[in-house]
């Protein structure tokens, strides 16, 4: 049985995925550079030698294959809603740790934070085509922070008299503006900035350590 | 003698200020709606009904243009180094006041805001032909907000432990981050959202009323 395992594992299905994981990771290249309108599947398919036709099998439209890219990006770098194990750590460390901790495993992931800074700036047009699905990641966001920042308070983890939602919004603000600042200028030092915002505005939060 | 000036002022002069005017409005929609990258020549020369050489003609190249686009939005809606009147603001009334007088009339330039923010995220790139006007936009937006808040300090109107470099980091990340939740969704209170930032870090800095 075992014998046969690697076979079926490279077969269609398995180059299929492949595929379209090459594919998902020139349309980032491509979008992160020129945005989603910028951005044309003919310069996707060029990245990686294939056809137009090869680039729709895998995907239907641009719109899905944006979506797609969307997806993969919020769940590599991003907080919350997909990424279990960042909720996981928030309830294990408390969100200001936890988030110091995705800000520095981010560090790595440049091209990530990129696509998702231009697109949700391009997207936040009415009629593009992302907008619903960026009000969407920001509400849920919000959403699931402030949950993290009341749970901190519930166990006494962080001072009660502050309102979770406008901590939640706050973190958001800052941590994409500040990420901004540093994919701009890498001299920037984005974990000392996310720091000084605990600092700021949380400081019992940091107590066990950063 | 008076009866000429309306005659020169609406001369070969002003309509080519005009033209310039009209030209940068229509290039910083099509920026805002698509990028540079995304954005053509050739789709504002549209908007306008005009040839692609009488663009050309007031603008020289694409990047000239952009540059202009960048500057009238910067001075329109930005801070500091560009801004004259917002510094002798921040001087008058401190940085935090300033700032809330900013944050409430830029409640109006959507478009603008949106053009800045598509466009900083588009030229984190190295590559980018705006990389190094932002770098230095953002370089010295930081020294202008950080003397702003070592001023505040010096006089007494905020507390001299922290460090004004990295309240002027923090201020700009969480005004640009926030500024971007509004923008997707404006349901989102700019406005109390960066009231909260001040309560948070410097909340002396309000005590004459926003």
């Amino acid at each position: 049985m075992s014998a046969t395992r690697p076979t079926r594992v490279r077969g269609p299905y398995a180059k299929s995925a492949q595929r379209r994981q090459e594919i998902l990771e020139a349309a980032t290249t491509v979008f992160a550079a020129s945005g989603y309108r910028g951005g044309s599947l003919r310069d996707i398919a060029r990245q990686l030698n294939l056809s137009l036709t090869s680039i729709v099998h895998h995907f239907g439209t641009k719109y899905e294959l944006l979506e797609a890219v969307l997806e993969r990006a919020d769940q590599t770098v991003g907080t919350g809603f997909v990424a279990f194990d960042f909720e996981a750590d928030c309830v294990e460390r408390g969100v200001a740790l936890a988030t110091m901790g995705r800000v520095r495993s981010n560090l790595e992931r440049p091209e990530l934070l990129r696509v998702l800074a231009i697109l949700a700036a391009e997207s936040s047009a009415p009629e593009h085509p992302a907008h619903d699905w960026f009000i969407e990641r920001y509400r849920k966001k919000a959403e699931s922070l402030a949950k993290g920042f009341a749970y901190d308070q519930q166990i006494g983890r962080i001072d009660g008299s502050r309102d979770p939602r406008m901590l939640s919004r706050l973190l958001i603000g800052a941590w994409d503006g500040v990420q901004l600042q540093w994919l701009i200028d890498p001299s920037v030092d984005m974990q000392a900035a996310m720091l000084a915002f605990f600092e700021a505005t949380i400081p019992e939060a940091l107590d066990s350590g950063p």
